[in-house]
């Protein structure tokens, strides 16, 4: 199974991330050991999905404490460069509780942060097998069908958390259970997460599938080709909003429209409960360069500007259910304005 | 104005045509005088979009005669190679329509046949600027704002067309009045039209935009960014009911949820009458390698399959104006089994 994320002791220790700007061509790992690279790292993508930020915040914690200890840091400069990478994307939450898991512990020394680090790592782990159990329950009873034909967006596989994923480790677990038919992935641009890494995955597992043009999805489910919609969160507000990658509302619009299931699947600590709804939600504003720069071609011409939001908000009415490890609740059946607490971490 | 399709007539007459392959990164000029010339640049999609196809049929049967009569040509070979003109790309019904427009002209000889062929240009141009004034004035009386700001998607210009545009001369009209503020053009996966034509089209004609993700489309609207969508169709059925470019839908979606105009323009010879509801329209679905092979570079596994459908249908009751040169109707707001024989050709 791949790791995205992890810990390695060997030799001088590092935090080892899969390059994930370059799958599915090559399969290639990057060795941090410092918080410059690891801010890099984190901003340009090379490892991204909201659990697998988490993981990367914690032990990235443990990267600045060893750089700290070898060049002499000052408690405010450790203090300081430990905000940059809990800084590093705004729109993430989890890279923020990643981080905060473990600074109570710094005190306490690097080794008790690694372990604490660690232990987030292996509760991830266990939490998507939960959810994925979860989810594939809730699927099955409300479809009716043998076999299901699932629509998803962007990459939430072991790539995106730290090993078997949310919204993709419920696939799979309908998978395993002979339950799945087949998987339309969307591209999701500008980065084609869909098309580079759900696809690398999806074959990596053996699991039928096509990748679609993210354009193709509402119709794709208006169609009537797909049974159910399942994508992972951001973000995820007391009411039930959730916020995901870009493209991910219009699938929810498609699915309220035709009648069938869009669920949005995230380990516990992707709900935020301070935040009351999606509207508080900062919309992550990426360089219009990833839009019109593909694959090192440009595609519009030179005087031409991007507009590259990152996420948007799926507001809750017209999401079915959220699946976390604690459970399933129903926003657009039961609307509450703290529904989330039921399921959060 | 740009033009895509063009009879010269200085030095050695030519039809000359913009090459789209090409643009945006070089505007270079295509000076057709042969038939294999002109097969060929259609088949290569130099030329392309139903309008500017049916212009290229219609003088296409003036390069034959020309170099007919050049070469000593008999009648048979003539309507032999006008055949290959015809049959150039066999779904693409304009590009006969264009031919068999002219060709009961031969007879009467070439300049006669110019005449005619030059005259069906002349038309979609009076067309599209008398079908920009009715939908600039639909527009502006719904919002009710001095200057509107629009989402399109895909490439309706002059590139498209023959000169001036139908959902972009609407953009085109709006911006000559001085009521435009911005545009926000989905850069149209997979072949990217919007990103390589109308973001070059509105580049040449000075208009402000931004060119998006196509799967950004429907949080810009729920967003609030847009105050309409304004786009083509390559057929519309009697009732209503819209196909064009696929990821339309997600458009249209959007718009019914955020409450703002949802406005399809064509001329009226896209009204097919003939078709009673949407759901007659067969799909075409085009190779799964435009999906997965972009600007040379293969994004997916090599194992894996395209899924690469390439329109969608937008259902009337979400459609909220349709517009021709022969005037506006409101689908969403009085739903008719006959609504476009008002506005058909």
């Amino acid at each position: 199974m791949v790791l995205a994320v992890e810990w390695r002791e060997a030799g001088t220790p590092c935090l080892r991330l899969i390059d994930q700007r370059r799958l599915p061509a090559e399969e290639t790992y990057l060795d941090i050991r410092t918080v410059s690279a690891l801010v890099e790292a984190i901003q340009t993508l090379a490892v991204r999905g909201a659990p697998a930020l988490g993981a990367t915040g914690a032990l990235g914690v443990v990267v600045a404490m060893r750089q700290g200890h070898d060049e002499g840091w000052d408690e405010a400069r450790l203090r300081a460069e430990i905000a940059r990478i809990r800084d590093a994307r705004p729109t993430a939450v989890n890279l923020a509780w990643g981080v905060d898991q473990v600074t109570p512990a710094i005190p306490a020394g690097v080794a008790e942060v690694l372990r604490l680090a660690t232990q987030l790592v292996a509760d991830d782990e266990a939490a998507n097998r939960q959810l994925s159990r979860h989810g594939a329950d809730w699927i099955l009873a409300r479809i009716g069908k043998e076999k299901v034909r699932v629509v998803t967006h962007c990459n939430t596989g072991a790539l995106a958390t730290t090993a078997w994923g949310t919204a993709y480790g419920i696939i799979h677990e309908l998978h395993d259970r002979g339950a799945l038919e087949i998987v339309y992935a969307d591209e999701t641009r500008p980065l084609l997460q869909g098309a580079r890494l759900t696809s690398w995955e999806l074959t990596q597992d053996g699991i039928p599938h096509v990748v679609e043009s993210d354009g193709a999805a509402a119709s794709t489910i208006l169609r009537g080709l797909v049974d159910v919609a399942i994508i992972g969160a951001d973000r995820i507000t007391a009411n039930g909003d959730t916020a995901n990658k870009v493209g991910s509302v219009a699938l929810a619009l498609a699915c309220h429209r035709a009648g069938i299931p869009f669920v949005v699947a995230a380990p516990s600590s992707t709900v935020d409960l301070d935040t009351a709804t999606g509207e508080e939600i900062v919309i992550e504003e990426r360089s219009g360069d990833e839009v019109l720069v593909v694959a090192g071609h440009r595609t519009a011409p030179e005087s031409a500007r991007g507009f590259n939001p990152a996420f948007d908000v799926t507001p809750h009415d017209i999401v079915d259910a959220i699946v976390t490890e604690r459970g399933v609740v129903e926003p657009s059946a039961n609307p509450s304005p703290r529904l989330l607490e039921a399921i959060a971490g």
